[in-house]
C-alpha cells in the first residue's frame, strides 16, 4: 500500500476493484436485457472488454456472478435517511427505492427477479431476507423511530417497510404507472396514519 | 328454450357455456404452464379435447383467449363480502385474493402477468385498472365504509387496496413465504390504523 503513494498508476487493489465493478455493472445490465436462463458469462467477458477466465477465477458459476451483482445494485438501498422524523426518512427510503425500480433497468431487473419461477436457484438468490443482513439502512431508521417513540409497539416494523415497497411494486408492475411524489407522500401517510376515520369520542 | 325443459340432454347453450369453461380453465392452466409466448391454441384445442377450429370462432387469436381466460379467472375476485365492518370486509377480500395468489397455479399466473416484459399486450390485459370495470366487489366494500363513515375523507380508497394487495403480493414473490391469517389481520390493521405511534395530548 505504501508503495501505491508514489505513483499515480493504479495500485493491482484499485485496478481489481474496478474489474470487479465493471463486471459487476455488465452482469446486472445483460441479467435485465436477457434474464438469468439465457445469461452467459463469455458473452459478459466480451461485453465488458475482460477476460472469461478472469471472471471464472472469481466467480466460479452464474449464481455467484448475480448474487453479488444484484448484492452491489441494491447497496444504495442500504443507506440509512436520517431527517429527524420517521416520516421523513420513510419519504426518503421510497423515493430511493421508486428511483431505483423504476428505471428500465431497475423494472426489466425486478421482473426478472420476481417471475423468474423457474429458476429457485434465482429466486434463493434475491430473496431480500437474505440480503437484509447487508441491507442495514430501513432497519436503522425504523429502530431509531422506535427510540423517539414513533412507533407503536405492537406493530411488525418489517411491516411498515414491507407494505411500502409492497405498493411500490404494485404501482410500477401492476398498475403500470409512475410512481409520483404524491403517492409517496400517500402510502407514508397510510401506513403511518391509517385510513380509518378516527371516532370522535 | 321450450323444448330443453322436455328432454334431459343439454340445450345448445348449455354446451355452449361448458365449452366456454373449459376452454378458458385449460387457457389458463397453460398459460401458467409455459407462459404468454409460449402459449398455443392448437395444444389448447389438444388439451381441452375440442376443435381448435372452433376455439378460433370465438377467439381469433391468443389475445383474445387470453384476456377471456384472465377476466374469468378474477370473477370470484369480483364478490363483496359484507360482514358489517370494514375491517372483517377487508380481511375477507385479503383472504380470497391470497388463496388465488398463492395457489401453484395463481402464483404462476402471478409471476407470467407481472414478469412478462417483453409482452406489452399481455401486460396490457392484466392491467387492473381495466379489468376494475368488472371487479366491483372490492370497490363496493370501500363505497359502504365511507356511507358508513369509516373511512378517512382525505384517503384514497384505491391506495387502501392497492397497498394490502401489494404487501401479498411483496409476501409471495419477494419473501417467498405463506401470507397467514396473522399477516393478514397485521396488514389491515397497519392500513387502517396506521403504524404511528398516537401522541398523548
Amino acid at each position: 500500500m505504501a508503495a501505491a503513494k508514489h505513483h499515480r498508476r493504479a495500485t493491482p487493489q484499485a485496478r481489481g476493484e474496478a474489474f470487479v465493478r465493471e463486471v459487476l455493472g455488465v452482469t446486472l445490465a445483460h441479467l435485465a436485457e436477457v434474464g438469468f436462463e439465457r445469461l452467459s458469462i463469455p458473452q459478459i467477458a466480451e461485453l465488458a472488454a475482460v477476460n472469461k477466465t478472469s471472471i471464472y477465477r472469481r466467480w466460479p458459476n452464474k449464481d455467484e456472478l448475480v448474487r453479488e451483482a444484484l448484492q452491489a445494485g441494491m447497496q444504495h438501498a442500504a443507506q440509512a435517511p436520517d431527517t429527524g422524523t420517521l416520516r421523513g426518512d420513510l419519504v426518503e427510503l421510497a423515493r430511493s427505492m421508486a428511483t431505483s425500480a423504476q428505471s428500465p433497468m431497475g423494472t426489466a431487473l425486478l421482473r426478472i427477479v420476481l417471475a423468474e419461477g423457474s429458476h429457485p436457484e434465482l429466486r434463493a438468490l434475491a430473496n431480500p431476507t437474505q440480503v437484509a443482513a447487508n441491507k442495514q439502512g430501513p432497519w436503522v431508521v425504523l429502530k431509531r423511530a422506535k427510540e423517539r417513540g414513533e412507533l407503536r409497539h405492537d406493530v411488525d416494523p418489517s411491516l411498515v417497510l414491507f407494505a411500502i415497497a409492497g405498493t411500490i411494486i404494485h404501482r410500477i408492475l401492476v398498475e403500470q404507472k409512475d410512481v409520483t411524489h404524491a403517492l409517496i407522500s400517500q402510502v407514508v401517510d397510510l401506513v403511518l396514519l391509517g385510513a380509518a376515520a378516527k371516532r370522535s369520542s
